[in-house]
């Protein structure tokens, strides 16, 4: 029944526009009450977004189950529940995409939507860094650049009508975030003090197995991103 | 006039709730006729955030003219011009936080003013980067981080009732950002190499005049936000 709405109301949408859709009009497609809509449904807006919910639980239920040792990575791993959500059905994807930008309500919506999944990345983040010090801030600022990444390899496909595997990009742009703030093997502790030598720049792999360590020389002054750039292309990731 | 409307409107917005309070009542308390209201402002809610259309032409502004050495550092002042307009009168920016907590209407709209500054700092951004390669990523998840930075330490202030100095939490805050981003004596090219000695970890400054050089030793699968964490530290920025 939330299915069979959800679709009419949606083709709906698409026929005659979203403002001059009346919730009528809905229950009349599909055949159903008025009082039916708005059990499943507390607006026309919800219908647009029918899987946000679902995919919230299934992020939170997610998150909660993960392994503590990668917050960052576990972060990234849960914004590519929503990317599957919308990869499951491009055609839908595609269409809604371009509703929602031509209706300012539906834009809304999904902004207030976004930052649900936000503050949910940032929950988890925050749990895993603790209260103290800089931790509330490192999970909002990390959270908040896990969706701009997310969203940006979503767009780019979405702009593209759909075409190819939407998690290319989006696995290209979470791998910036991580590169910046956790990497998949990552202790949180700062490593030991390790004897090395030969520092060149850019920075050089050195050593083998468990130990190895990285050398790093800099100018001062560079920025902080060509140095994180450069260590990462040094060490083979990405 | 615009003035006398949004004082009117938000004192009746703290007496009646935002929801009770219709533009009759706003325009009965201002003396004035109902059209002058919808003539200053769109909608009941654009009144609660009366200071926002010119914050953003001024940052909007303060971005065009504004040097092309440090995108990044310019993006966190183009952000601390918000927190101006916010820390210029605690009072109405407290009692207003407070309000928006309470009704959700307001919420979302203040997701969508958020939206805008972050837009246009990532246009900045994107101008500066290119299009081409990761430009226009990076300068969305730099844009994402400091606006979440800002609004980090800006709420820090306004749930402390807006006691003392915003700037400081602030300033803290988007240093973070500028800390895994960008340096503000950023050369955009890589450094050239430099012979240099005694690596150690944590990273030690090295050198003196404007070719200093840091070395860093660290064991590899160490966190990138930890490495970039223990540069600073011996540079001794911050």
């Amino acid at each position: 029944m939330r299915e069979v709405l959800a679709q009419a109301a949606f083709q709906l949408f698409l026929e005659r526009g979203f403002e001059r859709t009346t919730v009528d009009d809905i229950v009349a497609r599909a055949g159903v009450g008025r009082r039916s809509f708005f059990r499943y449904f507390p607006s026309k807006e919800d219908a647009v977004f029918p899987d946000h919910e679902s995919c919230l639980a299934e992020m939170t239920e997610f998150l909660s189950a993960v392994d503590d040792g990668d917050p960052v990575g576990a972060v990234c791993d849960a914004a590519r529940i929503v990317l599957r959500m919308y990869a499951d059905n491009p055609e839908f994807s595609v269409q809604r995409y371009r509703l929602t930008r031509e209706v300012p309500g539906l834009r809304t919506y999904e902004l207030s939507v976004v930052r649900r999944y936000e503050q949910t990345l940032a929950g988890h983040l925050r749990n895993r860094f603790g209260e103290g010090g800089d931790g509330a801030l490192r999970a909002e600022v990390i959270a908040a650049s896990v969706v701009a990444a997310h969203n940006n390899g979503l767009r780019l496909w979405l702009r593209s009508g759909g075409e190819g595997d939407p998690e290319v990009a989006v696995d290209h742009a979470l791998a910036l975030v991580r590169e910046v703030w956790g990497s998949p093997s990552a202790p949180v502790a700062p490593a030991a003090a390790t004897p090395a030598s030969a520092p060149s720049f850019p920075v050089s792999g050195g050593g083998g197995g468990e130990d190895e360590v990285i050398v790093m020389v800099a100018r001062k002054g560079t920025p902080m991103w060509r140095v994180v750039q450069q260590i990462e292309a040094a060490v083979g990731e990405n």
